[in-house]
């Protein structure tokens, strides 16, 4: 490690500079007008594959390119590790909430603030590094294979990964799965991941009259769809927070003892997470904590509203239609099929009548639970140890990574989830950031990783 | 009449092309960008004025300008009637949903489609060119002195006009002001209405976190201002359609059953209404028939709904903010500013913590019920059996025009209804309509009533 160590530590201004790079492609997948920019985006990846000592190729799928990255020179007998990232970064609205152009990185006490910095492109990069390191740094290879596995559509659901990993899994046969898309609980305080959240994600559309009506010559004979909308997104929760959809519970499985109070002994204060946020007090289902509400128990967010006139002023209208696009965030054993179902359902028969209501899927993915025993586990507990200095804690994640699952089931390898972000980092949100400090431990961390594989192998 | 008839039927190729002229003008008032638009609409009306033969001046406010015209050569014995208007129009939004160009007249199926030819542009219109036809015409002058008030502010609650009848009070004194920015009951059926409902316009803003959050992340400790705003908007219904704010039915008076009876005589179809608006069924109160809801029964309507990503495909953010425009209908003897205080307290009472709540009123404006009485009223059902060779209905109208309540007591002179417009015009809404068939035969109606207002002095 001496050897990749020090190699990283001369290389780093140059990494910092390509990082820069990579974040000004604004590869936003679900925006059609940056499509060419998310090819782009595939494309500069490979050039830095190939430059780190890797075969790389770039695989055409119906939607963006899939980027897949080889060093298969440790041998037949050694072990592969599959590193998995995506290249895409979410859309950068509302614009005027930045600080900073969300596509020109922007270095800030001590962070890096652009649109993927952490999500994923950042972290994806880190593992490209790290190769780079030991393939061209001194030890100049690997005791264990590599391949990296880069999507462009990993914020607009993976349409295209799945047939692509089902299509080529002789190819991604792998021990096991290394995956940088998430946080660290803490500053200082390296983490693994126990858990990620699922997601069931829809829009519902209320249409009611052919055109938008004057809501004064009209209003109190038609059923006005921006309230019938509000009518059934209130439906969607009861009075103590919980989800008011019959069976939606029927799936949660009961967390054990132990993983609640690992959860409960984290440092982890309510009041300065409140207050890092910003609003006048937390809230969620009765009957659990912060971190529970988090990370083990299932929700459903309004994630965006419109509908009639939303412009300076007031216009008397009574809109034609409106729309919420509204998500849910599942934990073992829910599955968003049959959220979705659940969700039809519930709406049929809380609609009123007078309006038609649609509901549409957009994307989903199941829940997930580590597997917390095996060399890759302990390998990643060893890395984190010697490069942060302190033992990793294990985490929940409240987000969604739909592809982990997967993974696991068509590979049949276990998915180990480290990630070097922080809490609030603004991911999916205007000022996304990473910390300079965990660009330079992590890339550092990732490549103790490889070399701790080939000892445990 | 002969001879101001004759002179409309020679100038009506003209009159078109100047209302045309009129409508090209995007005076859109709730748009700062269009206020030199308005005020150009302000003094183009100001040159047709004068092309009629009255005086006309253009008074500066805080806002849009008003512009006023004065005919007074029919002496000081002689009575006065004042014709209000307004000049100023209605977003345009959504542009999509417009069959033609909103700021080009396009005549189709005997109908003129533009924003502003029915409200209230097309009407005020076709009163300059009644009064042109009396003074220029054979006639060469009328037996009432006639003063033309118009403002540019009404589309956004006429913050102006108040302030400044009430300081001209003397020189806008007359005997009956005529107004018609409203519809017939049905083509050739001219009307006179019977009562206008208030107003009470206001917009909720919610705010929870400081910036837009990853909802995977955040989802289920935060409490999302997207759905407690959904929530606040249900619970302004009860599950019977009725207005859910305590006290809100305190100050409705029971209609006398003269009126509901004449509403129940006249000739209406809600299979037809509805199968022209489109919505699978009718709504409303329950216990009222649809004009009953339309005409004497307040409601509340919800006229924009705003919240977190509302573009293509998936975002999942927990956003930190919404917003809702909500509207009240109100009827004789409800007040805007008790609304308000109403709405306040229960928005107060039913916010969630975790959530800050603001209600910020837009505009407002009384009820009104007509003076069915007197030489007004009587020259008024004259002229509209001699123009339309049928006798006028009364009806009721759903919209507001908030100034009539006003001037009826600051200028101590009934207020007279009675519009040319059709039911389904599209007034605040996109493709708004005046049929050429009211335009033409509505200016000779009103020529007609300046006359008979002579006669009845």
């Amino acid at each position: 490690m001496t050897d990749s160590r020090s190699y990283i530590d001369a290389e780093l201004p140059r990494f910092r500079e390509e990082l820069f790079d990579f974040l000004r492609i604004p590869s936003v997948s679900a925006r059609s007008e940056h499509d060419d920019d998310t090819r782009a985006a595939a494309g500069w990846l490979a050039d830095r594959l190939r430059d780190a000592g890797l075969d790389a190729e770039i695989f055409e799928t119906g939607g963006h390119p899939v980027v897949l990255g080889e060093w298969r020179k440790a041998g037949p007998d050694a072990p592969t590790i599959l590193i998995y990232g995506h290249y895409d970064v979410q859309p950068v609205e509302p614009l005027d909430e930045w600080d900073s152009e969300p596509f020109e990185a922007d270095v800030r006490d001590g962070r890096i603030y652009a649109r993927g910095s952490a999500d994923d492109k950042g972290q994806l990069f880190m593992h490209v590094k790290a190769l780079e390191a030991e393939l061209r740094g001194g030890a100049g290879g690997l005791p264990v294979n590599v391949i990296v596995l880069a999507e462009g559509e990993e914020e607009v659901g993976s349409p295209n990964l799945l047939p692509f990993v089902r299509e080529h899994r002789e190819r991604l046969a792998c021990d096991g799965v290394v995956i940088s898309d998430s946080a660290m609980f803490a500053p200082g305080l390296p983490s693994l991941l126990f858990s990620l959240r699922g997601l069931a994600y829809f829009e519902l559309g209320v249409t009611g009259p052919d055109g938008d009506l004057h809501s004064g010559s009209y209003g109190g004979a038609i059923v006005n769809p921006a309230t019938a909308l509000a009518r059934i997104v209130a439906s969607l929760h009861d009075e103590e927070n919980r989800v008011a959809i019959p069976g939606f519970y029927d799936n949660v499985v009961e967390w054990d003892p132990e993983t609640r109070r690992a959860i409960a002994e984290l440092p982890f204060d309510d009041e300065a997470y409140r207050e890092g946020l910003g609003p006048p007090a937390l809230g969620g289902e009765i009957g659990f904590s912060t971190l529970e509400r988090l990370w083990i128990r299932p929700t459903c967010e309004v994630n965006g509203l419109l509908s009639g006139y939303t412009g300076e002023g007031a216009k008397t209208v009574l809109p034609a239609r409106s729309m919420a696009k509204v998500s849910f965030r599942l934990v073992p054993d829910q599955r968003p099929e049959r959220v979705g179902r659940l969700l039809r359902d519930h709406v049929r028969k809380v609609a009123p009548a007078g309006v038609e209501v649609e509901v549409t899927e957009l994307h989903g993915g199941r829940p997930w639970k580590a597997d917390l025993e095996g060399p890759l586990f302990d390998a990643a507990k060893r890395a984190l140890e010697r490069a942060f200095g302190t033992e990793p804690v294990l985490t929940g994640e409240g987000g969604s990574i739909p592809i982990v699952v997967e993974f696991e089931e068509i590979l049949r390898a276990p998915c180990l989830l480290m990630g070097f972000a922080l809490p609030g980092a603004n991911m999916h949100a205007p000022n996304e950031w990473l910390p300079v400090e965990n660009f330079e431990t992590g890339i550092e961390a990732l490549a103790l990783l490889y070399e701790e594989l080939g000892d445990s192998a």
